[in-house]
């Protein structure tokens, strides 16, 4: 099938576009340096994703109302504190270190891959991140979006269907004429269900190097590639 | 008082960042020559702005649930097209038409204004536009959003407070800490009671030669000028 009619590219963000496990560590570890706060920060990080998806169940499951990712990670972010056997840190700081996910790096391929794709496609975020957390990171990062969307202007979480159907209805398209691009396979499955086509980029260091899921693409993704230069190489940018 | 506290400049749209009038005349016109159709499409243009402002009282009033101002413009179009004896449009040629407002032309200083105020600044439309039509508008015209917010996503027409302090929310700011940039003073005062910090920029012939309102400042506003370069230099940009 044509990818002819595809008219906006829908990017899910953390391990798609920017590499958050090394650049979370990376400002812990400064972090630690310049306060004399001894850690496993590699281990923290690891902790701190992996309270990410179910810090966001209740409010997908309408047990808590809405609120931003930036609140559910300052959340995790004071569990895992207690837990590490840190202390002393004051709000500032402990705003500081959530706003780490503000401040993440792309991956080398990023920036060239979105600048090429945005001669001929829509470009909009459909990140479970809320809007100033990618707003910031696209001004630290230079990431070219046309529209910043996702789950806050939706007010629902991936993979609740709003989510992708809200992005499609903001640019006024139908879901075959977006795609989504990620690095995850349940992403990408939740996308092809509601009509979205669909390009998997493998990013098998997103979790470090014991990284398990998402190695391969489990499906016939409409493109399956390495990189965002190879999405543009694929569509033709 | 300092202005040192403000990080993001928010625009009001039709009438300051884009030349609607003579941008709309301009399509009609076009379209009019290209289908043989001879109407006063000056006239039909102002028609369609006065329609505007009463189009989004309903929704405005909650008598009328939300409702994207690409339908609304729509609903006033076919309500002119009737009134100006204009026949034998399809649907298509409608939507058409009704996109005019998609494709809307900046003032000469837009352009380089928002690209210099962008270096300092997170820049985000606060517009009753729809995403769509103002993603569609800044890819034609090249302006450089950080954000596109306003009313779709806050699900308020301004001047509703929501529409204002939920731009502010999206970027997890302060009131204080945002400035509206506007061509109209009735826009500026419901910011200025929200707490926004204003800019007015003069723009005498946004409603042709004969324009009556909003060809001075009202108020003290923060900043008063002409162009959108003057609000660059005007904030060291």
């Amino acid at each position: 099938m044509s990818l002819d009619k595809v008219k906006s590219l829908h990017f899910d963000v953390f391990g798609t576009v920017v590499d958050w496990r090394s650049s979370v560590i990376s400002e812990l570890q400064k972090f630690g340096k310049d306060k004399g706060i001894e850690a496993d920060w590699s281990q923290f990080t690891d902790d701190w994703r992996s309270l990410y998806q179910p810090s966001m169940d209740a409010v997908r499951k309408g047990d808590r109302e809405w609120r931003p990712l930036d609140t559910l990670h300052r959340e995790s972010l004071i569990t895992l504190i207690s837990r590490h056997n840190i202390s002393g840190l004051n709000e500032e700081e402990i705003d500081h270190l959530n706003k780490a996910w503000h401040r993440l790096n792309p991956w080398p391929d990023t920036v060239e891959g979105l600048t090429r794709l945005r001669t001929k496609y829509i470009l909009a975020t459909l990140s479970n991140g809320n809007v100033s957390l990618l707003v910031n990171m696209a001004k630290n990062a230079g990431l070219p979006w046309d529209a910043v969307l996702g789950a806050e202007p939706n007010q629902a979480y991936k993979p609740l269907p709003r989510c992708y159907l809200g992005n499609a209805s903001y640019l006024d398209l139908e879901p075959h004429e977006c795609m989504l691009v990620a690095a995850h396979n349940d992403d990408l499955a939740a996308a092809r269900t509601l009509g979205y086509r669909t390009a998997f980029i493998c990013r098998p260091t997103e979790y470090g190097p014991n990284q398990v899921n998402d190695k391969n693409a489990e499906s016939d993704w409409d493109i399956v590639t390495t990189s965002m230069t190879d999405v543009a190489d694929a569509l033709g940018c």
